[in-house]
């Protein structure tokens, strides 16, 4: 069988993937009184004392709202909120499975920014965060925005951020394996939506300085038009020494190239036109930009995809669930930069110094301790700061 | 330790009751690349093209949203979103512990009607059922008629028919206890609240035809002052003889008093004026219209409270679990007044007729077989309307 027959296979033998399950046993009487009417009047009443006590006497504590609108779900597009259940499941599963987190799935039946943010405002009372996921940009910028001014709980778009931060951490272990210093490297980010955006700011805001993004169009500068206006800020941040041109034109001389675009778009030529010692990540999925094989050729030496069965793998599964983890223990409002930062730093340092190497640059998805790693360095900064 | 202190203890230990946890194991590559991508694309591709995929592939089959708005919280009142979540947690675990239901609970932050309505209605797809909790009256009545119109899910509040089923499976075994026919009953419901409403209803339809509904004003007629909207439809559909005057006036000559109001608010007095081999049920919680041994000791014959220390328990946890669990599986796109029909005559008929007596009314909540009867009782009649 094909994985995904084995995919369709098992979902159908479970009705999906997720359940929910009591932590209490109800079966007598009493257990029905403790965890029913009348005693479950005593919690109500503390929480309605005492908002905060939340935290203390429901699952608030430990539980995140995974949700999408479907309409940017994989690579498969906008296929509306029924469809997107099986991933929202997944990602959930993945929540519990590697954080140890509980996760709900919630697909809305609506794409409209304002409805979002409304439905999303509405229903939170009872998570403890509100993972963003698949909701297409530029409305995911705004949506995101405007959710962390208002809610007081961990608002964070994986999309965005999460990938975001596995791609530094992959980029902060390539330099030490090339010997680079990030102030003196020039970094192109191709594909300019949700994901393209989130890097290139972590990026900066970890310390690159000279990074050019493209997209459909080539460079973006402050002249190119048809940006959204998203794009336009980020024209302002990014592109200092405004090269314009084609994604060709803006490889000849790169250091780290990062790939969150379409299939088979850089050549051969083109990565053999970076700098020496370059680093290149292809993150289309499943076909990246260019082959790893391809790649190594034209004289890439770290090459990451978002693929398994190449080495150096990017993948979000290291990151949200050990940041949403330490975000809920720490009782964060907020999952700043800061905390993204230091969640990079630590997936990076899963890697020890005597093991790394160009093909080696990532932990693996099931590296046993990671969610801890990167929950404590979360909690770490939110302590730091408190 | 009193129960209140134990459902505290409870509630700290485990942060909650409810937790969400994966069907399938995610221990390898292989497993994230069933249940999370790329595999997981599959069962969305099948979806996007068929919607109703959906129950083949999520968990939508077996999942309900437990949806309150905090306004009108088990005795507690408008306490808000935040402290009503230990009950919605509750009534969640109570899904799974006696239907096999899977069951979120979700607190909204509004308790606007047109809001309440729009946040379900986007909320929805991923659920195969909404369970309305805790939403005052007069709102809940059409908050859940507009959803019904809407969705193509089963939107059911169960303060509402929960009680309603429950309270007529006791009423059907009452009657057979002592020996009365329903169309032959003075019937006297006292609280036109979400409960009082829902029970009237359903005992119209069963076939009462002389009901009368009384408020803190006392009886209610056509010609009654200051009643909501649902009051003054109710208005017209009961109370044939246009009675007027109070509880007290009302319950004279009366066979069966339906209860869900206020502590003590029926006298020995009142309860011994009813008509001879009465029927009582007092539902307020938890201390009584009027305690067990009081009406006993003024001459009615059958009494049922909502507590548990009491025989004749009126609990609404052998209706809701089995219910959901039919209408589930039976895949209805709403609970019919028909299918509340079938659920009393199932809860009835769980108390065999050799075995009913003045003080054994009612199936134990943990009767084994309750959700199963009630669940194939609801799916035959949906079978036998397809």
């Amino acid at each position: 069988m094909t994985i995904s027959e084995k995919a369709l296979s098992m979902h159908e033998k479970w009705n999906g993937k997720l359940e929910t399950v009591s932590k209490t046993p109800v079966k007598s009487r009493e257990d029905l009184a403790i965890a029913y009417t009348p005693g479950v009047a005593e919690p109500c009443r503390k929480i309605a004392e005492n908002k905060e006590d939340a935290y203390r006497y429901t699952m608030k504590a430990n539980t995140v709202a995974v949700i999408s609108d479907g309409s940017a779900v994989l690579g498969l597009g906008n296929i509306g909120p029924h469809a997107a259940m099986p991933v929202m499941e997944g990602k959930a599963v993945l929540f519990k499975e590697f954080g140890g987190v509980n996760a709900v799935p919630i697909c809305l039946d609506t794409q409209d920014t304002e409805e979002i943010i409304k439905a999303v405002t509405w229903l939170a009372p009872g998570f403890g965060g509100i993972n963003l996921e698949d909701i297409s940009a530029p409305r995911c910028f705004e949506i995101e925005e405007r959710l962390k001014a208002t809610l007081n709980i961990p608002v964070f778009h994986d999309d965005q951020h999460g990938t975001a931060i596995v791609v530094l951490a992959g980029i902060i272990n390539g330099l030490k394996v090339v010997g680079k210093k990030k102030e003196s490297c020039k970094v192109v980010v191709n594909g300019a939506g949700s994901a393209g955006v989130a890097i290139t700011k972590l990026l900066l805001t970890y310390g690159f300085t000279n990074i050019i993004m493209c997209d459909k169009a080539g460079i973006i500068s402050r002249s190119t038009q048809g940006l959204n206006w998203m794009q336009e800020k980020m024209a302002r941040i990014t592109n200092p020494a405004g090269e314009t041109g084609t994604l060709a034109d803006a490889l000849k001389g790169a250091d780290i190239f990062v790939g969150v675009s379409a299939p088979n778009i850089v050549t051969s030529e083109m990565a053999a036109s970076m700098n020496h010692d370059s680093i290149l990540f292809a993150m289309a999925n499943p076909v990246p930009e260019i082959m790893p094989d391809a790649a190594k050729a034209a004289g890439v030496r770290v090459v990451g995809t978002g693929r398994s069965d190449f080495p150096n793998q990017v993948n979000n599964v290291v990151a949200f669930p050990g940041i949403f983890k330490g975000a809920l223990e720490g009782r964060a409002a907020q999952i700043t930069e800061e905390m993204k930062l230091a969640a990079a730093e630590a997936i990076a340092g899963l890697v020890p110094d005597d093991e790394l190497s160009e093909d080696n640059i990532m932990p693996e998805a099931f590296h046993p301790q990671v969610a801890e790693v990167v929950a404590n360095a979360v909690k770490s900064h939110i302590i730091r700061n408190l």
